[in-house]
């Protein structure tokens, strides 16, 4: 092309001029059934969120695309509304992209919404609070088997909500949570932490500024031995209050679970 | 087993006196997610309900089991409670049934209630109505996408709420319904046709007598078109006044049809 139109310019400068001028910030939201992902975080020969947006992005956009999001789920993890960016020099409409992406995508992912974001914007390091909630019923039922978690065993609603309110503020999530290499800090801050009974069963809603690995399902294993007598209230809050992992608490499944929305 | 104990009497008469002192009706409640079943009744090769069903209650009662359901839904329709019932010579607890059945079901099939029921119990016949429900969503979703239908276009629910009405009463629906090999007489009384609309979508609920073979899912495909303007209501009346088929209306996809309840 250079040679042809006899510009004599290098064609990297080129190429970083173009980029400067067109590179573009793009955030999507994007809902998933997690059943059947590994996880969100691309891995070899394992079917994810990610690689499969990316391979769907990159099709349409024709160059690699690298997407970065906001909560890493985990394996079986829902997403109502992860967000997700990533740079493009392509100018396609983001409304043409939406609907390019999405018909190359499997009946359980979908991008909902995309829009162009400042340079600055970062799904991830930009947000300032995550929100999930677990699904948990009375009764196993095969039309919510893939959404809820139905622990086996009866729990008392009056005895978790009594305690549901420790977890609000600042506390080392260490007993609750798994290690993930290069994770040493594991403070959170939690402003809503909610348990609400209905005649199926409960939800339990947590909003965080960040979560660590498998957090919100230690809290829910821990609430639900609590529901049923195996911990006090007073063993709930020694597991909170110590900095240090004091105990290992179970880890609820993680069909229950759902990223709610992110907030920036 | 006769020459042994030197019993002389027929083998088949033995029988008839053993089931009728022993032979039991046993009636099921049954929930199940129909998208991975070819409907509900037996076919060669296919997975089924009905088959799921005979084979897990077979295996724990030791002896060939037929089953007889109140409503044969098709290929992906779900059901919350469909009522289902057998003979049996064996005289096992129904709660230990239950246990044993469920432990061999897949995990999209449920026994939920068992218990014995009167001879002349009959899960088909017996049935005074059937309600159904379906569901259609205006916006495609992954975490619905099973058990929704989102038609791709907008519909005014307020047309429909206006015309939903005219279902209710007795009629012939065989413009709504696909022929059936052996039907001859398509009245159905109708006691329930109401449309519900919501934040995310709405929602089709209908109780009868008995159904025809689509005519749930030939009536929603009548009613979004109509709510999308393709018919005037008038079209609707005729569709439902003539006896006999006078137009061919779109059936709507199986995954938003549950069957609701069945009432004896």
């Amino acid at each position: 092309m250079n040679s042809l139109t006899g510009d004599l310019r290098e064609p990297d400068a080129d190429e970083e001029v173009r980029q400067a001028k067109c590179q573009r910030r793009i955030k999507l939201t994007v809902e998933y059934d997690g059943t059947d992902f590994c996880g969100w975080q691309r891995q070899p020969n394992l079917r994810t969120v990610q690689e499969d947006l990316e391979v769907a992005l990159s099709k349409v956009l024709q160059e690699p695309v690298t997407v970065i999001g906001a909560g890493r789920t985990d394996s079986g993890v829902h997403a109502l509304a992860q967000v997700v960016h990533f740079d493009t020099g392509n100018p396609l409409a983001c409304e043409n992209l939406i609907k390019g992406a999405n018909s190359l995508l499997g009946r359980d992912v979908m991008i909902l919404d995309m829009e162009e974001a400042p340079p600055t914007f970062h799904a991830r390091f930009s947000a300032v609070s995550r929100s999930y909630r677990y699904r948990l019923i009375r009764r196993d039922r095969p039309l919510l088997r893939r959404y809820a978690w139905h622990p086996g065993y009866k729990w008392n609603d009056e005895l978790v909500e009594q305690t549901v309110g420790l977890i609000v503020s600042e506390h080392s999530f260490m007993s609750f949570s798994h290690a993930r290499p290069g994770e040493t800090e594991y403070l959170c801050r939690v402003t809503e932490a909610r348990w609400e009974a209905d005649s199926d069963g409960s939800t339990f809603h947590i909003t965080a500024d960040r979560f660590m690995h498998k957090m919100v399902r230690g809290l829910v294993g821990a609430l639900i031995d609590l529901g049923r007598g195996y911990y006090a209230m007073d063993g709930f809050r020694h597991l909170l209050e110590q900095p240090e992992k004091v105990g290992a608490v179970r880890t609820a499944p993680a069909r229950g679970l759902v990223l709610v929305s992110v907030a920036y």
